[in-house]
């Protein structure tokens, strides 16, 4: 079992200055860490609360920025795609495509990120037990493509509100595919503040925690010099500066998770 | 207050025959109920649970048979849109764009179903709140498109089930949209069966009871001559034959909740 | 079928003469409407969400009040046993002995109730299934007693947040029991003001005329002549001089839907 | 921070020889492993699913048994308690007593309980946030009893599920009482087996390892020898023999857990 590895970025790509300076940060961060990074950052924020919410650069401009952190700073770089339209020049830019939650049921898209061979990460919708992930993982590797993720961000629990089920992790492995725990979007209280949706940042280091100990192939965590000023997801996001502290002590615990659980099988 | 509508047809349009044959029944069913009918049938399920499933005629094939049932019977037709780009060709064929529930948030198809001028009928997500509506109406309103519709379909609890919450109905309502109840939705159980979804035909007279009684404007009701063969949602939908004295209870017992709503008002 | 019943009354037995001018009051609006009525109220409110909540009466000092208005008015009482201990003496002064939600597990309690021979009218908890009541009814008619009644007053939903499920008055059904819609609890925010429940009493003829549409034995409606002072159960009440209005219209869906119901079978 | 306790035993006492045999191989097992234990076990399985469910030896018959243990084991016992009258006497025997789930709210109990001076432990009700325990707390505190743990044993998430939302455990620690994790009935399947509850024996590691991870004050798990043989909570118990190894991985993660969590504050 490798040591976890990270997901991690801005929400949003706000411009090529914030963008790199994040990349950089975090690429520091996980060498001094010891563990895999993949950089995430989202062109557009394609299902906003509200139409007047802020969405993004844009793919236009925010390809070349994808492929410029990926040559400078050797990272492997995440996006998320929208529609089946997108996915093959997303693919050029980056190493992984990522299917949002809302739409892991859409099968034209998953079968366009399916063909671009890349790797798929594929968000449990909200709306969805871990065990139909099967039939989505099927969609995909049915397709020719075996590199899928599977991602879990919560699942709706009552109104404007998400519960993680930590029995879905193991559930999901028994696809075959590495799980990946979105701490970021899983303490999300969609919708709740009216207009915009709100967070619960507290509870990050909470349920990663609990995700190491119960066992995945990594983490997602959005993080941001600002939160409290970020476009989406501020109250979600951990600032900069308290994310290494809080993934060393993840670090460490994931290295003796998958200890205990190499000697138990 | 008018009378209730019926959005009604086959879950999938599965050939042009068919497809003419149950609107030719349901015509003369409103006709004898005196009610208004829009004619509803999918062209393509793009999210269905597995990717070996039905997923219908396509798009060319079904936009002239749609316009077909417009011009031969008068109908006013419904089908639902699963990309931006569809919009524009689809709205030729049809009266009402209908944007699926999962999709419920997807910006840029809502912008794009707006534009078309069409009336646009948005299911609301099972991941949201009835009052989270409100920004998807802002969306479809705020593009300068007054014509829009919200039903509901029920709201995720647990694992495969749906509940509907007829508090839902009213709440939604103060968006000044009209209301409609899917009632063969409402009873689905998503992925309830591995690697198809479920239903529970039987409750869709008694949770549709319940909406007129708490006051809609429209039932969307899904039927089918032979629901128990159909390539999609058999479990919850009603057979032909049963469709039409199911209906006149329920436009008895609207037409005396609206009596009683308007007195009160 | 017998028209809609009603069992109705203040949360709380809050003094005799306040017992004395309710139940009054609801004898006359239930002669006017040609329905049964069940006088409700509390003598112990055992289970307040803070210990600083009035509980009301108490044992002793209510039985007499209680025995008074089934004298003077010929009204039958229901009111509800918190411990097996309560159930015979409580017997002797009322009609129906009635099972919170939260202990209709508990086996003595439902034993000593079926005991008495009164009718007992149980209460869903809201954290079963409505086909789990069949081993409720079981244990009280195993027991020798077949005077069981069921009322559904919601389901978890969430935090702080109930919702009806319609489906569960006909499940329910399937015991024989007659089912009782209460639509008083069916609209409480459990916990939802920090040290007591919060409800949404505009919700109340909501539900109500999606119970009766669906098809119930009865109704459960609290009601005070001043809700927003009333110790107990004050957001959810409905206030005395709206309840007539709000009656006649459900006794009027009830007599179409139970007409309709007749006809179909 | 103490290491994590252990709240372990059968969930019936089904006979003297039986109790005795199981707490004097937990008694060796915490010794090994170096934490504390306290025994746990039920005289009465007092809510039952179904009547003709086998409910234990009654308090008459267990109270002596239960000393026994406590002096010749010198091990501190508990159990559950289900009216206001068994306190007293149940305290005479026990070092803790707890109260069920479903009676969390009761307030005679609560208070018969603190009354006793002994420590109380309340399991959260599955129809309550982790935030409505404060009032519970404060019913016992109130009482002038300070000694209060709370434990958590799921919650309600549709239909015959629980769901453990691990936010939850510092919630409820802000009220200042240890809190415990319940990990036999948070993979209980309620009602789920028509006249008994299911479970899920094989997430009990799973969601032990995620709330050690997050950080409890105590586990509570029940064992038996034969746990497919048992007369209540069968599927749901760990086998004996596989409870050391269990444990011994639990009590590694809590040391480093709590290291990390003691450096941070």
């Amino acid at each position: 079992d490798l040591p976890v590895a990270l997901i991690a970025g801005p929400c949003q790509l706000e411009s090529r200055a914030h963008a790199l300076e994040v990349a950089a940060a975090l690429k520091e961060c996980a060498a001094r860490l010891g563990i895999g990074l993949v950089y995430k950052t989202s062109f557009d924020k394609a299902n906003r609360t509200s139409a007047s919410a802020e969405r993004g650069l844009g793919l236009a401009k925010s390809l070349p920025i994808l492929a410029e952190i990926r040559e400078s700073l050797g990272l492997p770089v995440l996006t998320d795609v929208h529609d089946a339209a997108q996915c093959a020049p997303v693919a050029e830019a980056v190493d992984v495509l990522q299917i949002p939650a809302f739409l892991c049921r859409q099968t034209d898209l998953l079968l366009a990120a399916a063909a671009t061979g890349k790797a798929v990460n594929v968000k449990k919708g909200q709306f969805l037990a871990p065990w139909d992930m099967a039939n989505v993982v099927a969609k995909i590797t049915g397709a020719g493509n075996p590199n899928v993720l599977l991602t879990d961000r919560g699942t709706s629990f009552g109104y404007n509100t998400l519960v993680t089920d930590f029995r879905g992790l193991p559930i999901m492995a028994r696809t075959g595919a590495p799980v990946i725990f979105d701490a970021t979007h899983s303490v999300q209280q969609p919708g709740g503040q009216g207009t915009s949706s709100g967070g619960q940042r507290e509870f990050v280091p909470v349920l990663s925690r609990a995700a190491v100990a119960v066992g995945v192939a990594g983490l997602f965590i959005e993080t941001h010099p600002d939160p409290d000023h970020a476009p989406s997801d501020g109250p979600n996001m951990v600032a900069l500066r308290d994310f290494e502290p809080m993934m060393r002590d993840l670090v460490a615990l994931d290295r003796l998770s998958k200890a205990q659980r190499a000697a138990a099988s």
